[in-house]
């Protein structure tokens, strides 16, 4: 199967290399940027395509990892017929390439990609989308050589994946980033937290989080959320923040 | 070294399991719950103290691993005189324990604990405090012998890594359950996110988590984020708290 990656992004990094190592050659490379191209061309064994006009029109599956208001330009500037397209959005709908060509879909890993940091692609949830049964099932194939973990899903549910997370890995990522700027101001090194993260993501992996979720807002200890607020005085955003999601966690857990 | 446990909650019940682990012994396993006393106690190899007067007065260290709005009433039921009592608690200060005996302190594991859960005590940072040079260095060689990880912070140190704690831990498992409540929704299963979950948490081991924030926030994404809204539209308090977060992510990052 010949593949031609567009972008040169944490997503088209980690998708290059997974198809190189599944044994699946990578013929083409373009991306807006050229020198990030090259680099990525280089990794996975591919030439570059300086332009869109350069692409190759004979590959089996071009992959836009590109952004997503970015998706249909670049997929206007290929001249294709009935080569498949997919994009790797969680939000994009699979409508943003209609006529594009006519076998589309989208191919979503769901992981969060640094370039610097490996990851087991064999354990990276999939959801593909095609626009026939059989596209779909050719997708599906496609993502069954790269992980164990291939899902269908329309887009709407795709949407709503992607939103999910949001929360369990963006939003969370944004929690380190305050729990760290709050120890910062007291000179505390956040190694010390380190440990409890780990611990908090491990404890998830058999266990519904409703289940374990501790400390002072569901416990109502609104003594402890008090001196934490009276803390956090000084920073209006962060005190207001606490004080929503502490609000957020006691209205779950009442309901539930 | 002879050890009176007060409580008998996930604190108290690892702490007993690590002291005892470390060859020390619990003499006695006081709670509010008598039944809750007996199993830990059972487990520890301890006697059950059926009321705060059947505790004995000769111990050399009693630990007060109760809510903490009950220190200072459970340890107003004690009679002591210099006898070495500490609380356990993140947020409460010392001197609470004021006038308790003349030897008061406290000793803060800084993890989230389950009883169901084994926890590598080595590993978990503790926070001592001690009303004389003294005392703090005698909680500290006790914490030595469960740790590796002690650390000498005063009370308001203390309840500023606890306030980072709560991010780093209660409110990012918050996070996890709006993640997973989002995919029921959709009849998605959870393991979708638990990959994503253990990688977010793995990234910072090694990394500054503002370095590694990833997402349509920090990528300025409006688009995405509006689809996302867009979504959650049927859950306003759920809306609200994306937009916040979200905008959140994009403050912290444009003053960095």
């Amino acid at each position: 199967m010949k593949i031609v990656l567009l972008g040169s992004g944490n997503v088209a990094t980690h998708l290059g290399r997974a198809f190189k190592m599944a044994g699946q050659s990578i013929v083409q490379v373009w991306s807006r940027q050229p020198q990030n191209a090259q680099e990525l061309a280089d990794s996975v064994g591919a030439a570059v395509a300086l332009s869109l006009e350069e692409v190759v029109t004979d590959a089996d599956l071009y992959i836009l990892a590109v952004k997503d208001d970015a998706i249909r330009t670049v997929a206007e500037g290929l001249e294709l017929d009935e080569q498949l397209i997919v994009h790797t959005s969680g939000s994009a709908g699979m409508d943003v390439l209609e006529n594009i060509s006519k076998k589309i879909g989208v191919f979503y890993p769901l992981q969060t990609f640094s370039k610097s940091k490996a990851v087991d692609f064999r354990q990276v949830p999939i959801a593909v989308e095609g626009n026939t049964p059989e596209v779909t099932q050719t997708i599906r194939a496609i993502a069954d050589r790269l992980s164990e973990k291939v899902i269908l899903l329309d887009s709407l549910q795709r949407r709503t994946l992607h939103a999910g997370a949001v929360f369990a890995c963006n939003f969370t990522n944004h929690m380190y980033t305050l729990a760290r700027h709050l120890l910062d101001g007291c000179d505390l090194p956040f190694d010390l937290l380190r440990p409890l993260i780990a611990e908090t993501a491990a404890k998830i992996q058999h266990n519904d989080p409703a289940t374990v979720q501790t400390g002072p807002a569901i416990r109502h200890d609104q003594q402890t959320m008090d001196a934490h607020l009276d803390l956090l005085q000084r920073d209006p955003a962060l005190k207001e923040l606490y004080r929503m999601l502490s609000q957020s966690i006691i209205n779950y857990h009442s309901q539930a």
